[in-house]
This record gives C-alpha cells, structure tokens and sequence, in this order.
C-alpha cells in the first residue's frame, strides 16, 4: 500500500541512465533557478524606501544613487559568477570555489551559510506566498502557516518527480511574472515620459536634510541588497544544464541578470517619480501599479497574481540548489553519503526530503513572519558572495590568464561591497542577525565530526594485509553453530539441520524460566530424544528478558571458539507468517535479539527463516 | 537514554518469582478494584431524577421504587458473582463463565463488550475528573481534554510500577471518599429523623401523575442503572488477591456492595426528602451537602474534593481489570500473545499500554464529553451480565449442588433483570447506543482471525515426521554460501574468510551500475586478484536499488542448490560503527535486503559483523 502511494506521489522508477534525459535547456532554467531572484523586486526596492523614510520625506531622493550601486554590486556579481561557471563547469558555486581557492575550512563556511540559506530561501518565499493569498483572500488569515506547510509539500513531490516535470510545471507562473513585470515597467515609463502621469518625486535629487550620514545610506544600501538574492543559484546547478553546460549556464545568468536589473532600476525610478511611500496596507508594487493602471483595475489584480505565483515558485529554487550542494559536500565527507542517493526519479531525494523538513521547522518557529529573516537570510548569502569572490582573485593570480588583472579587479569589486555589506548587516541589524554566531560554528562542528568518522572508517576498512602480509588472516579450523530453542518445533528441526550443514559443531541452547519447571523438563526431554547427537545446553534466568542470558552464553562459546580457532555462527530459527499483519502475533524478541548481539565481536547472525504456508 | 528514562519512569525490573510478593490484601483490593462502583453514585440518583423530570415534579417519588428496584438488581448481581468467584477462582469474570457454560463464541461476545468497556471506564472517569477539577477552577477550563489525558498517563505509569506500589497510592482517595460520604449521609438522615432538616419532598409517595407508564419507569430505571458498573471488577481479578483468594475476593465483594448499597439508597432517600431537583449548574450530590452542611462550608468542599479524587482513581479499575481479561483472551489465542507478557515490574505491561492508548484516543475522538457515552457503557456492562448470570443456571443445572435450584433462581433473577436493561436501552437510547452494534461484529472478526491463525501456525509448526517418519528431512549433502560485495575491504575479506569456513561453495555476488563502468572492472580485477579461488559474480542493474538484481541472483542459486541438496545462506557483511548516531553516515540498504530475502523460501541470512574501533 506504501507503495502504490509512494508510485502515485512520485510516479514510476526511472533507470540510471535515463538521467541526462532530465537536463535543462537554457528556457526552463531561466524559469526553475530564476524565480528567487526576480521575485526579490517585489520587496528590494521597498525595502530601502522604508529605511530611507525614517529620515523624513526628503531623503526618499537616496533611493536612485543607492538603486544604482546596487546594479554595480549586481553586475560585479554576475560577472564574477559567469567567470566562475567557466572555471568551474561541475558547478559547486561558492562552497566549490572557496573551497579549491581559500581551502577546506573557508569552503566549509560558505557551504554551511547557503545550506540554512537554502532552507531560509524556501521558508520566506513560501510564507510570503501564503501572506499574499491571505491579502487577497482575507477569510483564509489564521491558515497561512498550514498554507505555507501546504506549497513547501506540493514542491518536495514535484521535485521528487523530478526536474523536468517540475520545470514544466514553473515557466508559466515566471514568464507571467515577467510579461507583466515588463508590461507594467514599460507602460508606467512611458506615461512619465510622455507626461501622462506627472512628476510627484517628495524631494529633487540633491537635496540636502538633517539625518544624512553614512551610517543612515548604509542601512538603507544594506536593506535593499536583499533583491540580490537567489543570483548564486545557477552557478550552483551548472551539471543540470543540457550540454554545453557552461555556455548554457552562463548566457542564462546573464539573460536574468538584464531582467532583474530593469525590473529593479525601472521599479526604483517609477517609485521615485510618483513620490511613494510605503505603509502597512499596501506594498510598493502594488502602489506603482495602481498609478500605472489608473486604479484597482485588471492590470492591478494581474501585478498581483503574478507577484503571489512567483513567491511560491521563488522558493523552488531551493529544492533545486540544495541536493546539488549537499551532494558536493558528501563527495567530500562532510556530509552523510546518503545525500549522494539517487531516488526513483532520479532527484537526489534525501537532500530534498531535508530541505523541506527544515523549511518546514522554519516556517513553524517564525509563524511564517518573514521581516525578521531577511537580514539574516542576506548574511547567509553574502558571506559567500564574498569568500567566493576573493577566491576568485587567488584563481587568477595562480592561473594568470589573459587579461588576468581585469578579471581580479571585478572579483575585488564584488568581494568588497559583499564584504562590507557583511559588516554593515552585522552593526546595524544585530539583533536579527546574531543566530548566524551559533548556526556556523555548530554546522562546521557537524562537518569535521562527520569528516573525522569517515576518515577512520575508510583506514580501518582498507585491507590490512595489503601493507602487511602477515597480517592476512588464518583461514578457519572449523565452525561452531548455536542454535537458539524455544519449543521443539518443525521450525526448530529444520533449523537445527541446516546448522549441521555448516557448522563442524552445533549447540542448542534454550533459556527457561522459573514459573514452568514441567514444562521445561519435557523440551529437554523431547530434545534428547530428537537430537541425541546435538548438545542440548538449558540456561536458567530469573527475569522474563531471553537476551542476557544469550548474551552470556554467545560470549561463552566465542571466547572457547578462538582457541580452536572456529567461526561462531547464532542460528535464530523464525518462522515468518503468510501475511505481514499476522507477524504482531508473534513474538518479536528476534529483532531485539539480534541487535544485541550485533555488538559482540567475530560473530555471524544467520536467521533461517521457515515460511507458512496458511 | 531510552533505558534510564525507563527506569525512571517504571522502576528498576523485578524477578519473576517476586510475583507473589505483589499479591493483593483485601484492605488494598477494595481501594483498587471498587473506585469505579463506588464512584457510580455520584451521577447514578442523578441520572434517574434527570428523566422523572421530565415528567414534572410530582414524578420526582418513583425516585424511590426505583432506587429498591436497583437494590435488588445489586444484590443478585453480588450473589451471582459471589458463587461466580467460588466457582472460577482463577478470575475472568463473565467471559470465563459465559465461555464455559454457554459456549466460546458467547463467552467472546462477553469478552469483547468488557474490554471495550474498560477503555470506556477509564475515558469516562477521567473525564469526570478533569471536569470537576474545572468546575472548582474555572481557568482550566480549556484544558479539560489534556488534564484527562494527562490523569491517563499517571495511571499508565503506576500500573506500569506494579499492583501493590498502585494500591499504596490509591487506598488515599478512595477511603477518604468513603468516610466524608458516610459521615455526609448519616448526618443528613440524622437531621431528617430529628426534624432539623425539614420535610420537602416535592411530591409524596403513591401520588398520580399524568405521564406515568411503564416506558417511562424503565427509562429511568435503566438510567439509574449506571451505579452497577464497575460490579464485576472484582471477580476478573481473583488471581491478583491474597490467599485464600476465592474468600478474600468474595468478601471484598460483598464490603463494596453494602457500601454501594448504603451510600446510592441514602443519597436517593435524601435526594427525596430535601425535595432536590437537578439542574445545569450543581449536581444533586453538592446539593444534598449543601443542605446537609448548611452552605457552602468546609463540609460541602469536603464532598466535592472527595468526588473529585474518587473519579480519577476510578479511571483505575479499568487498568487493573484489563490486562488480565486480555491476558485470558490471549491464553485462549483470541488476542495477540504480546499480553500475556510480563513487564519489567510484573505488571502486563502490553494490556497496560494497549488500554491507556486505547482511552485516550477515545477522550479526544469524543472532547471528554461524558454524557454520551453512559448509556453505551452501561449496555456494554449489561450484556456481560446477562451471558454470566444466565451462563451460571447453566452451571447449577449440569453441577447439581446443593441447594441448586436457590442458587439458580438467583442467578435468573439477575440475568433476567440484566437482559431486561439491555432491551430497555437498545429501545429507549438507540441513538447513543447504535456502535455497539459495529464494535461487536467487528471484536468478534478480530478474536476468530487471529484464533485461526494461531491454530493453523501451530498445526504447521508440529514436528511432521512425528507421525510420518518418511518426512523427515534428508540431512544435506553440503551448503552453498553467497557473500554479497560491494567493495573490497576489510570487512569483505573477513567475511569470505567467514563464508568459506561454513560453506563448500562459496560465490562473492556484486552488483554494478552504469554510472562508473571503469569502477567496476578494478574491483572485479582486485577481487579476482586477492581471492583467485571464489568465483565472483557481476550482476548489472539498470537502476539504483541493489535489492532487485540481488533477489534474482540469489533464487537461481537456491534453486539450483536444491537439485544438489545443498543449504543456502547469503552472507551479508555489515561494519558496526562504534557510536550509534554514526550508523545514519553509513547506507542502511541491509536492513531492506533482509526484509526482502526473508521472503524467499529456503534461505537463511547471515549478518557479518565488523566492529570498527574507532
């Protein structure tokens, strides 16, 4: 039944070669790893006008000047992640890069940053989606939370089926959200242009007032860097892409790169030119769009559906960005190998089913209020940006191609806005951002841990004699078999020959108890009389538990067994009933049993196993 | 952890021979086992002049015929348990007796309705508790539902402790309620006879109203009915007393009985005279003290805290009763043998978990709402009653003893008046009443399938060449053993070291995927290499589940093994990490081998244990 479920949710397996079928053309990537990006104009621009009113209506003129050293971040950053896709074709994007330029540990902390950041992503953007349904549908209020629940579980399927399916499903909601995003920044230029919706700025560009000062343009430059989140993902997701992967990839980058730069720039500008100011009830977006369209109208509710799509379609991106670097991190061990499993369709589903029970934990614990994440959320995407980008400046200083220096500069550039970016986050917004002081250093701790365990593991199980030919081991002067007895059954008999067939010796041994001295002196008599050539040894114990007398014996007999020389083999005889159901019937002492004695050195544990035919 | 917390919670495990230590005296079995009778009488009068009223204040004096009418309906109950206890000493009740007499398949109908009935007398009681507790602390009063299941939890860990450790606790709540209700009681009469409390009644005895009917008088009297639950936990739980442990169970009986009897008729009697009439906001029992103590004073919360803590302790006779009826279903193979099994402190820890789960599911399926749920538990009470008592004519009748006719007459009397109730309730309460109809045909379904499967197992387990000599099993000719590889290490190579000192063929079975075809041939070159004597077998999969590829394998080498009599095992290598937590870095797939090679026929699995050190 689990299964019929499990091929209806996920659909049937795919065999391991069909996996290059799945790789992305340059369309549907723009539409599965851009979505996180582009739908951060629905908040960036907003979220510098916010700061910026803090000093007055006067200031709202800084929006421009900061608008266009966010487009020279953005473009810093897009240039520096095309050269990188070229560098680095098996994608990996920050961790892979710090790691190779920096070394092991700084990759570590960049891929420990996008690991919570992954799941951040997917927490905000659907909890963001579910706040815009509940704007729109205001009776659905006290279910946002379960609705949020609701997106991140029809994604973790989705992505479970695999990418391509997903894909298809996601062009709509983002090719809408870019006609109309374009539709709407065109036409509301237009009017300007042309006079037909007048200029309404609070204050000319230059305007002096009191609160100007660094730290007040800083804030506000900091708030509005959140638009640039969700860029890293496709140089992440590089070994999707249809062959050539970096070509593909790269021309990708850029495509979304010019979109959300006249998004965000055209956003910004219109928001300048009719003088908004953002409140409580409406959004930036919705403000601008309102003007534009002459009021709450069918260009309006579009802007609004579209924005409420891409949200829930912007925290997909995770699903695709996550397993890929939890895949990149298990190669190197410092995560669980799990995460390298394919699924039947050929995700990587444990780091999916990850993703979502983190985000979903996420969304539980914040109640799905998503402002107070996203400080934090920028600190775990730029203390990347900023490893990997001075990574980059040691790439080309070693490799020193063509115009090396050039290239450096830009990776300087980036490097040193995200880094002060960094720093800017940390003194302005501490109190949202101090949680990533504990995250780090516990997920670097859960790297070396792993890593540690790994090394050894793989050292103790190199062969030993490969070095050291003595060391290859004796074979075995025989075996020893002990067959565990309850009853004297057909089950026990047959277990009971098929210990003679392997073992030189076989020992039945059989635990009794205190309240039923007839009728253990009737199974030992019963034995003798079946078995007269078998050693029948009756341990005695106080408790009802079977598994520390068996314990003692199995260490007994191991111990005389080495000096012979003999393997030791536990026979557990079980009989397994015709349907799964009946097995509550029974008693399930084997189980128990048989994790017991796994921890006891040089023993095998055969289960034999006797079917029922009613 | 897990097993400190066990101890914690359920104390250090005790021998099987300190059974007998646990043993009930009649001081402590009264406090056990008679909570939930006693306790009746707080909601029985209640629940008869709740339907008199309905026909008016003048209907208000059939309260007392009817209250004789249950007097007598108590005191054959008592006397046919009585000769019950002394007739079956080793417990079971009415399932014992209606099995015996009547037949196995009436007896389960007996069984089934009890046990069914004891999730219900422990939902029940510790609803009414909870609600007293919110009555008295009205801020509590959302949090009914968690205080019941939370009373339901301490009860599961005491029994979970042990009987008498149980009994110690309990003997508290219910002597207390015993003495503040006699002192209550008699005070209350004393004041009527001496004329301090003045006559009231509403209507005197023998005066005609208009709804008087027979339909009528049944309907109250089967709601009166209610303070005999309870009755018969004593005869399920001889076995638990004391020797002489017929006498000390009889006695107790008849103690309760007559305190049952004395408090029900005083509390109806004063009801009666102080002319009481109940109501949505005080009970008749609070009204009595109030009028009794003059106020609300330190008597009335005496009253009112003694009613409280007797229903919580009387959500325990439920699990002192159900564990050893499930114990005598289990014996007879109707239930699964996991009852039958003692705890670490003796008690049934299984009956003891199934019952607690059991009545908290059925708290939060019905919100703690009592009222519904009375008339199905008595019907469920009732039904018992009449297949034992009418089960007890037949044992006078086939025993002849002295005096069995009186004896008969008495069991006929209650059977008759029991099977009465049961008809008065199908016909006047069906709506509350119906599931009973369901649950029934449903236990029984339950009880006859795992009856018939145990009988058909133990019929395929009986050793077949006993009768038939000819079909005992040719010893084998030698034994196959496949080792399944995935690398070659340590662990491999000690495992085929393991095979070969068990086996006289031994084949090393790899599984290979697409993905690294170069990967591949090294380790068949390696293998062949350091083991150029086992033949090493590479089975292609076109997808990531090894399980597959494996079942196929190992069939055709099972199937060719029986043309040669050979015994199969497949021999799993398996390395142990040493800290648990380490086994989620390590692939779990031997666990769902297993599980899928069990399902072969003639296979026996062997688990190779590699210990790592580090």
């Amino acid at each position: 039944m689990f299964r019929n479920l499990k091929r209806f949710i996920i659909g049937k397996p795919l065999k391991t070669l069909e996996a290059s079928d799945q790789a992305l053309s340059k369309s549907k990537a723009l539409a599965l790893l851009s979505s996180d990006a582009l739908s951060s104009v629905a908040y960036g621009t907003e979220s510098i006008t916010a700061v910026l009113l803090a000093g007055g209506a006067a200031a709202l003129w800084l929006q421009l000047p900061i608008a266009c050293l966010i487009l020279v971040l953005l473009a810093a950053i897009v240039l520096s992640y095309r050269q990188i896709i070229h560098a680095y074709p098996n994608g990996g994007g920050a961790y892979t890069v710090a790691s190779q330029n920096w070394g092991a540990n700084v990759g570590l902390v960049a891929g420990g940053s996008l690991l919570v950041d992954y799941m951040l992503t997917v927490a905000v953007s659907a909890s963001a989606a579910a706040d815009a349904i509940t704007a729109a549908i205001p009776s659905l209020l006290h279910f946002a939370v379960p609705m949020s629940i609701v997106i991140i579980l029809i994604l973790t399927s989705m992505n479970l089926r695999g990418l391509r399916e997903s894909a298809n499903f996601l062009m709509v909601p983002v090719y809408f959200f870019i006609v109309v995003m374009a539709v709407t920044v065109a036409y509301g230029v237009y009017q300007a242009a042309t006079g037909a919706i007048p200029y309404h700025a609070a204050a000319r560009i230059g305007t002096d007032f009191s609160g100007l000062s660094l730290i007040f343009f800083l804030r506000a430059f900091s708030s509005g860097s959140s638009s640039l989140t969700g860029v890293e993902a496709i140089s992440n997701a590089v070994p999707n892409f249809k062959a050539p992967k970096e070509k593909h990839a790269a021309s990708t980058l850029t495509m979304m790169a010019i979109i959300l730069a006249s998004f965000f720039f055209g956003i910004t500008f219109l928001s300048y030119w009719d003088g908004i100011r953002p409140n409580a009830s409406s959004t930036v977006l919705s403000q601008i769009a309102s003007i534009t369209y002459g009021g709450h109208g069918f260009g309006f509710y579009m802007v609004q559906l579209a924005t409420t799509l891409i949200l829930a379609v912007a925290a997909n991106t995770g699903f695709s960005a996550f397993p890929v670097l939890a895949v990149n991190l298990a190669k190197d061990k410092y995560l669980p190998h799990l995460f390298m499993d394919r699924g039947d369709r050929l995700g990587y589903s444990n780091g999916i089913l990850s993703l979502s029970i983190g985000a979903i934990i996420l969304t539980v614990i914040f109640h799905g209020s998503t402002d107070n994440l996203i400080p934090l959320y920028a600190v775990g995407v730029f203390v990347p940006f900023t490893l990997s980008q001075s990574g980059m400046i040691i790439h080309w200083y070693r490799n020193r191609p063509k115009f090396w220096l050039g290239k450096a500069t830009i990776n300087f550039v980036g490097a040193f806005m995200s880094a002060a970016l960094v720093l800017v986050l940390f003194f302005t917004r501490f109190s949202h951002v101090w949680p990533y002081v504990f995250i780090m250093p516990a997920d670097l701790t859960v790297f070396f841990k792993i890593k540690k365990h790994y090394t050894a593991v793989s050292k103790q199980l190199r062969l030993q004699y490969l070095n050291n030919p003595k060391q290859k081991q004796e074979p075995y002067a025989g075996s020893t078999a002990i067959v565990l007895v309850s009853n004297l059954t057909q089950v026990t008999a047959e277990a009971i020959n098929y210990a003679e067939s392997v073992a030189t010796k076989v020992i039945a041994m059989h635990v009794s108890f205190d309240i039923r001295p007839e009728k253990e002196a009737k199974i030992a008599a019963q034995f003798a009389e079946n078995f007269p050539d078998v050693r029948y040894v009756d341990v005695h114990s106080s408790y009802r538990s079977i598994v520390k007398p068996i314990i003692g014996f199995v260490t007994k007999v191991s111990n005389q067994s080495k000096k012979t020389n003999h393997s030791v083999t536990v026979v557990i005889p079980q009989f397994v009933p015709k349907k799964s159901w009946q097995n509550i019937l029974h008693n399930q002492s084997s189980l128990r049993l048989r994790t017991a004695l796994s921890g006891l050195d040089n023993i095998s544990i055969s289960t034999y196993y006797y079917h029922l035919s009613e």
